[in-house]
């Protein structure tokens, strides 16, 4: 939907809400996704949310709350009756329910939880407990489980009994006596199956599973591998914890993808949406890269002075300092992003390293001849003169060159050693590339002028 | 699976190739997941490839086909019997063929496209046409079409004659005459509903579609906004032409965060898997970009000369050139990737500017203080003196407010302006920020210097 369309919906909706008519109100809700409704949702008054939800089914209202904040379905849950809320929270899926009583006061989740009922309560709790980002957090416990012995018929009829509170039902797990998770069934092989077949005869052998302690990141891995559309999560015992479904995995891929763009920004990754995040907030997140940086661009400051003579000398070799650090940044830079961003995707790995310096060392040997050109010319506009031109422009070439070399080198050596190899950031290779760069600079500038 | 369950699993593969026997051979591979035995494909010989797949189920053999990469595809359509190629063919999905005549040379596409039936070949042709990067390109026909007007009995007798075939059965798609979408119901909506109940009855009023010429992107968008599983593809008539599954839509948010932290690092997307791409490739893909960053770091050259006696008379000032432009780069890079990001999955808008701004130079303030203050105390262990101290940390203090004001207002300009604002990459920030900071440097320097 479009800006106008939303505006459109929110005064047709605060119209009929006046009108109090609750016919043709759900007549002209129901025309919409859910989705569309939660997103305009914040643009009514506190108690014309409370009132649309009371007036719509359960199941519409519970769908709407799925794709809220949490702060904003718990300001509806504790505005609405007590009944209400529980029949919303029965209705809403267990994943988003951990989510919600995480994110609230203690005191609020206390009080949310008293509504589910005491079996459910339990289930939830434990799956509170499992650490943040882990397949364990993100585990729903509305899945529909089978027996091996089951034929399809029955499986089926199973299906259409408790279909209704299952988040999905394109798979079905059979699990043994002990909950242990013993295969899948897809509803696709079940309804295409002959009447009789057991489940046992359709199972799919290689069952694929993640533990509970998995990271999101390496969840979402394999799910995006099998091409799965849900995936079970396991204990270290084989027992069926809950599913994590596609949709809970594409977040998890946006998140992970925005965190390794924030650290190769060089600053640490904002847990919050952009507007959440508070002055104070951002600034802590910054201030410690920022600093580290600082102090190791600070020995720039001994280089430089080590050559004052020379610089004293010849005091247009200052002229071409940010130009030429620049430049190593921006090509290692370049090496280094996209490295980080392959060994992310797993097209590249730490066997592969003299492959990657190969590919990359080639490159900035060519890239290293082309700016140094460039250099040259550059350096003859500003009429410095052939010698000085000439020291510009293979301190380019030789910048270029070590900058891919180092940039190829690191993000490998990191994610060996376990390191987050995003931390590498493009400031952090730039930051590098300066100290050394004047090394090199002032090195080749003393050889070729003899100073 | 890891390492040497890969390992043990070629040479088991080899050695029951070897025996020839057709039953132990299946038995042992059709405990694996058609994924993991594709992974491996690769490490078989070429005539192993083709047994293996000669001897597994039609099934079977289509699924591991749909798991390799085009090369591999053609390798083995074209070396197994013609009669094969054309049952594999037919059970691959349509959004795969498409990819793999496009991705082939064009005398090897005429020979595949020849043994697919004539109707198929024709939709598969109109497939093809769609430009590159759109949902028309990504869409299956493997879907399954219904009539408002028949019953869920009948709808269900439907999927279990056609089902195989389809891409997924979770959701069926009504049409009208004209081939025209009429809405969606979910494979758990018939499941669930009475016997006799129509199609009518259960069909979800809101059908979100998406066009044939959208761009995959924003296909994508759509498809994690709403948590579906699959989405319809429409032509201007909306008329339906396919559907776009979640798992090819992952590997579109895959791609489109890999463009945008390549673009990020300052180079041009690579749009090949890392290792396909050639040394000239990668040269091409990162010299634009290298050369405009240079060219605009240029003229901080010009600056400097400008303040040539500036330089001359206080030496000492050059210390502090790259890491003061440093810190502004590294600020300003900062600021840039978290907004550039934050507009991407629509967290920021133009119409946020000012909201943005004041976030940004806020915090652009407190961290300037705070670099401006570690300046001070570096510059007093370079032993440069009280004067030179002031003139360093206040323009600490100035550049980093000043970078993160234009990192705060570049990215949504751009984004206004229709231009991708990951352009502004943290290179170009950096490079911006130089020239435009050597200039805040010196000034500051003759006024509290008094040159």
């Amino acid at each position: 939907m479009n800006q106008d369309m939303n505006q459109d919906m929110i005064q047709e909706i605060k119209q009929l809400l006046q009108e109090q008519y609750q016919g043709s109100f759900y007549e002209y809700i129901s025309q919409f996704h859910p989705y569309d409704i939660a997103t305009n949702l914040n643009e009514l008054k506190h108690e014309e949310k409370l009132q649309l939800i009371s007036l719509v089914p359960i199941q519409l209202g519970a769908a709407i709350l799925e794709y809220l904040e949490p702060d904003l379905q718990y300001e509806i849950l504790d505005g609405v009756t007590e009944s209400l809320t529980s029949s919303l929270l029965n209705e809403m899926s267990s994943d988003t329910i951990v989510n919600l009583l995480l994110s609230i006061h203690p005191h609020q989740t206390k009080k949310l939880s008293q509504l589910l009922p005491y079996d459910y309560r339990e289930k939830i709790n434990t799956l509170m407990n499992y650490e943040p980002n882990t397949a364990g957090r993100l585990a729903s416990v509305d899945y529909i489980a089978a027996r091996i012995n089951w034929t399809v018929d029955q499986a089926l009829q199973h299906i259409r009994k408790v279909g209704q509170d299952a988040e999905m039902i394109s798979c079905i797990y059979v699990v043994g006596n002990r909950g242990e998770l013993v295969g899948v069934v897809s509803l696709k092989d079940i309804i295409l199956a002959k009447s009789g077949t057991t489940l046992g005869e359709i199972i799919q052998g290689d069952t694929i599973s993640v533990s509970v302690s998995m990271h999101q990141k390496e969840a979402a891995d394999v799910l995006s591998k099998y091409d799965f559309v849900a995936i079970p999560v396991v204990d270290q015992d084989n027992r069926m914890i809950g599913i994590i479904t596609v949709d809970d995995l594409i977040d998890v891929i946006h998140e992970e993808a925005t965190e390794d763009i924030q650290k190769l920004g060089g600053s640490q990754p904002l847990e919050e949406p952009y507007f959440k995040n508070s002055v104070w907030g951002v600034f802590r997140k910054r201030i410690g890269w920022l600093l580290i940086l600082f102090v190791a661009e600070a020995y720039t400051g001994n280089v430089l002075r080590h050559y004052e003579d020379t610089l004293n000398e010849v005091i247009s070799l200052a002229f071409f300092i940010p130009l030429l650090i620049g430049t190593g940044g921006n090509s290692g830079t370049q090496t280094v992003t996209t490295l980080i961003r392959a060994l992310a995707v797993g097209e590249v790995e730490f066997k592969d390293i003299f492959k990657v310096m190969k590919q990359e060392i080639a490159t900035g040997i060519f890239l290293g001849l082309a700016m140094g050109l460039v250099a040259f010319i550059r350096a003859e506009f500003l009429g410095v003169g052939f010698d000085i031109g000439s020291v510009v422009a293979i301190t380019a070439i030789f910048i270029v060159i070590w900058s891919s070399t180092v940039a190829s080198v690191l993000p490998l050596v990191l994610h060996k050693l376990k390191v987050d190899p995003a931390v590498v950031s493009g400031p952090f290779i730039a930051t590098f590339v300066d100290g050394t760069g004047l090394i090199i600079y002032f090195t080749i500038a003393k050889v070729i002028l003899g100073l």
